[in-house]
């Protein structure tokens, strides 16, 4: 009987992806006694959701649930992202810190419904995805209990290998990977997909051939240019229009994937960096994030068009803090929802539209206009004085010196 | 006699291009009873210094003044922005704004040399350039006097109009430009080209073709790409070397001729923008800056790669402060130097070499290495354990969860 | 006729005190052609407004407007001002600062209703205030014209010194002040006095034996402090309770005027400082802020009682900005707005009791309570282990630890 | 044979107050087979040395150190963290937390010296104090192992509450507490005394009568204030002198000694207040810093004093980041190591003497004078002119009112 086992007959909500390692876990936790709910959240991947179900039951899961998360994914989650001009160390756009707090979300709510009081993830114990995850699910069901076999001694230690995996697959008629394991992790969504650890693991291993899924190689991108149109509201996108093309997309979801498609045709959004993990240790990882490198190139140039430059100064410290707070794990915290507030406070007047060539690699940007920029054109001009008194210049420069005079005054008196 | 004019056979030191406007100043100042020291800083711009010189003394400089500064820009400018990730506004690499402090120091050195109490300039009174040469003269030299034409009326109501400037240039000897004045105007150094004002004003208007001069079009970019090592000790370049062509650079100032060659070669480093002028204005520029595009992509990699997370957090936001002084002109100022200092200090482990790739507009990261890296393979490992427990993780997600429990206990209990 | 003059009979708001300064002012600007609207804003001084009324009738002025703004500078700038911490330079709680922009709005308002396009003040050119005003009125009315006379030659040469004043006011029939001017000059309104120049300018001058008019001096204060509770809701005081003395206040204007008299009698708020003005000169001022400091001390409690750790780093900086944004004149600014609206935003859960013991110029926080704090006094308890895991600590401190082994590693490899 | 056991004859020092709670672990140690040094920093707090020594060795202590490292921690620790002014959560002075880092440093020091792997401590799993002694620990040494008992199931378990603990000591012959524990805990040392937990745990809970140790209350205060100058170099106390009591103290551990008789005298330095620990829970300290409150206050003058405003905003900063890496216990870690060499670098000029009065509760700043202040008083003067033009001003508002008017012009185009 279940009830004498570590599980005891109770229900347990699984992330499970249909692959060797949470197909592992999903009979594993089955042998502690658990009742095992399997979860897998659409959050755009390329994925045969339909072949993953039938696996689950067919290796004992209660049932099998896969909610469609893309269009929550994008308003909810990307959204607020571009909007905050969201990056982790000047260069990783979040794609998965975006998707953990929304998979711990829904997660959390198949918990409620199926009357589960555990949770349990595939994560590894050195990585970030194990702290996006839980931190969310404490966050939102604070007395949830959490199942991170491998973190568990009884687990990791029954399991250190592949091959102990293998072996164990073979007996509980789990199938192994058809296709040898790409020298390499990775992880897909809409957003992004990320690449990391086996040959990786070097950082000074140049990315291999082949790894690339979403963007072509920059060789093989078009000859030519693509001319296309962003137009934002309140720091969102709201349109985009490829003129040559004669298409015009305002979904949501439309925008993005377009937007996609666009970037990796182009070969825009790869990015190869070592990046410093919540945890404290650095790591290499490899990234191609292609709809989200054009929405946030045109994002920060329509920003600085329309936004007061000091308060754009203050928000950019924002947008620092809330890219830390992403990466991180700490989506559902008070930091962080007070941070998303503020900045969306901020994007008010943040609209317009910019216009850009998408070329092998590069986003150019080419021009922008706005019904409540800033910028004005007459005052600006060399060839019109406008409304402004050159003399002015001389009083405000005289003042800005007056403490660099102090100091120099100071110095020499010091040298002297 | 000069005696009964404002000049009263006072010195000055002018910045004289050679062009134009800054003829018309020349004379000028002499009508005012002014004796003038012609004075034109050597940064790397493309320029018959020969004929600059030739025309100052035609036109009645009582010297020309031409002081090399290339290298010095390089080390004592130029290195320290790249060790500062120095930008404005995300996107600006400050080419112009880091050349202005040095030929303010070279012009202030040529007025205690010649014995001048003046110095005088064309920078047009709604622009950067005043503030950042006058800020650094009265930051150097306190008791200096500066002459700036265009904010005094007596001399912008007698030039209102480009024909105002012809007809004075013509009773005077002045030449006028032979090729026609681009629609733009443009500022050249080392380290870049800025192109701004004329059609450039309409923001919306794209770059005209031609408009670029350090890089080719990224489409007339060569085909394959290039590879190159760049290496750094304490944040500096000190080697460029390229495999494939067998060439090596190890002195900063051909280090940074040949990063500008490659990077012009191929169409690394255009920014269009809007940016924020120090006095107040949004205002549309482009820039071209190869070598410097290519320095700070490595720089970025190399620090991360090497510097501690939380240390870098700090530094990163020295960074940005040290842009925004850097643009508005304080460079020689308490603040700036210290923040250059701390930044230095930070410099000390940053060292490794970083593996690019240089194709059609954009620089590809592909490896770097290190000895001084906190970098550790094995750590990393998700193959090995390495000094690492895997269940340490679960105590210091429950130790972070903590905060946000209370948080949604709080919530739950406001809201019933 | 006036026609001939500057003035040419239109119309100016003179910001009048009924000073000997702003009397000459009011008889000057009519001497330019000027009709002068005289205009003093009731915000809490202790001013006998008939009188000035009168006197600037006498003068001439069309008509004198003396609006009580009172009641909105407590709810609409001292608030905002608690809620975010607001202070300069760590010490200086801005009361002057606070003011003037509601002072330049209630100006403006008389401008525009008086039909006139010029507004007036006697603010030195030296100062802070000119700025504040200005700035203030800029912002609201960008059309406005300023009239600043102590920075217009044709004034301030005509008075470079107090007997010239003398000798203007007694031809025009200005009564000079009969009370001996104080060796130095002050500024009050309802939120604080402060006093500078004159013998204060020596910043090693101690301050002057009854200098002070808002707070007795701390020897004098009462050999017995008392015990008042202060209820915030939103940040914002709402309830000031003396139950030892049965008082009770509700409304702001009451609560505020309540604090002050306490803080008052128990020598409350008393600073001295140099501070940095921001023109950029050093300059001495000496504070007395009795209810503010009060209030600002018990804001500080609760909010920290409140409200979440890393949330309030982030208003901590943003407290930062508003303080430096304040004191510089820019309270009407797109960024100052901004950071208003975020600190607003972050005090929803500010709210609670302060227990504080008012003795002898200290406020001494004894204990606070509220609904809605995140202190958890069983999770907190040495006694009980509450929802708890003492081993989970040991994860978080290895976690912590990694990057300073690492760290530690790279820095033996190097020594040796 | 204590080979079977958990500690196999290893050796460990072990952090011995001789209290009941560290008595205890003493012996409990042994019994899992390990030999134990005491070790025990004389960091200036009041305590019979002597009598803990002895104690060690009678309860089985190999042998008993106890270094002097009270000038070290003034020097090393204190004055650090006066040139940072460094606050945790504006108030706390951080006397705990500075005083960590220098005992885990002097542990790690004698582990070596006597060749012991182990370190043990008796801080309790929810508070600081494990986790600023671990983490020096760690980054000093970092394969040194630590033993915290209070977080060890069979250490806790075995000892649920004060009973179990008075059973086993009496069992083990260790003396109980003869007078009786106070209703709350306290730590001291040179710097401070801070007071949480017991009675305390209630935050509406006032500090009862008799809790403070270092300060008189303040109305047994003298009647009369104290008069002192202190004067500081490179942001450090060099001298402090009262005149009227005709001493001068200039060896830094006797400045500090003499600060803090002075303001224990005057009852300087109490605070209470409610802070958030490192592992996230909010929770009620009490402390008196007596001599760090003089010191704060004194530096915070002449800093401002000396210092560039921008400078000081720039190190305002990172003197927030010091004081949060304090508390957490980051003293040894590379952004604290960092950040404590920019703010010694910002200290270079500030230098003077301050003179204050010392009266009742609060340090009271009458004047200050420096060699090197920025401080210009024929600047300032409202007397004199002075190198300033005030027509200078008027430029600098219109200037900065620049982008308020285009802000304006933007609000009111969307209103209509």
């Amino acid at each position: 009987m279940s009830g004498d086992k570590p599980g005891a007959g109770a229900k347990v909500v699984l992330a499970y992806s249909g692959g060797l390692d949470t197909s592992t876990i999903l009979v594993w936790l089955q042998e502690q006694g658990y009742q095992v709910v399997a979860y897998l959240a659409n959050i755009g991947q390329d994925e045969d959701f339909e072949a993953v179900k039938e696996k689950a039951l067919k290796f004992g899961a209660l049932k099998m649930v896969i909610p469609d998360l893309r269009e929550e994914f994008v308003t909810d989650y990307i959204w607020p992202a571009i909007q905050g001009n969201a990056m982790y160390e000047d260069r990783y756009l979040l794609g998965t810190a975006l998707a953990r707090p929304l998979i711990a979300k829904a997660m959390v709510k198949v918990a409620v419904e199926e009357g589960a009081q555990f949770v349990s993830h595939g994560a590894t114990g050195k990585g970030n995805d194990q702290i996006r995850f839980e931190l969310g699910a404490y966050a939102l069901q604070p007395d949830i209990k959490v199942i991170s076999p491998w973190r568990m001694p009884e687990f990791f230690t029954r399991f250190p290998g592949r091959n102990e995996l293998f072996t164990y697959a073979e007996e509980k008629g789990i199938p192994l990977p058809v296709t040898p394991k790409t020298p390499w992790s990775m992880d897909a969504n809409l957003m992004h997909i990320s690449y990391e650890s086996g040959v990786l693991e070097n950082p000074d291993h140049h990315a291999p051939d082949g790894l690339y899924n979403m963007t072509v190689d920059p060789e093989k991108a078009p000859e030519e240019g693509e001319v296309i149109e962003l137009e934002f509201k309140k720091g969102c996108a709201v349109r985009v229009t490829n003129v040559a093309a004669a298409v015009t997309k305002t979904n949501p979801l439309d925008v993005f994937v377009y937007l996609n498609e666009l970037g990796g045709k182009h070969s825009i959004g790869r990015v190869d960096l070592v990046e410093n993990r919540s945890i404290g240790m650095k790591s290499r990882g490899i990234y191609e994030t292609p709809g989200g490198t054009i929405l946030i190139e045109a994002h920060t140039d329509i920003e600085i068009f329309t936004m007061d430059r000091e308060m754009r100064r203050i928000k950019r410290d924002l947008d620092l803090q809330f890219g830390d707070q992403v990466y991180k794990g700490f989506w559902f915290s008070p930091e962080c929802e007070f941070t998303r507030k503020c900045i969306a406070l901020s994007q008010e007047c943040v609209e317009g539209v910019v216009t850009m060539k998408l070329y092998k690699g590069r986003v150019y940007i080419l021009g922008r206009r706005s019904e409540l920029s800033l910028y004005n054109e007459e005052l600006v001009s060399m060839n019109v004085q406008g409304d402004y008194e050159p003399t002015d210049a001389g009083g405000f420069i005289k003042i800005n010196s007056l403490r660099l005079k102090e100091y120099a005054r100071l110095r020499k008196q010091q040298q002297s």
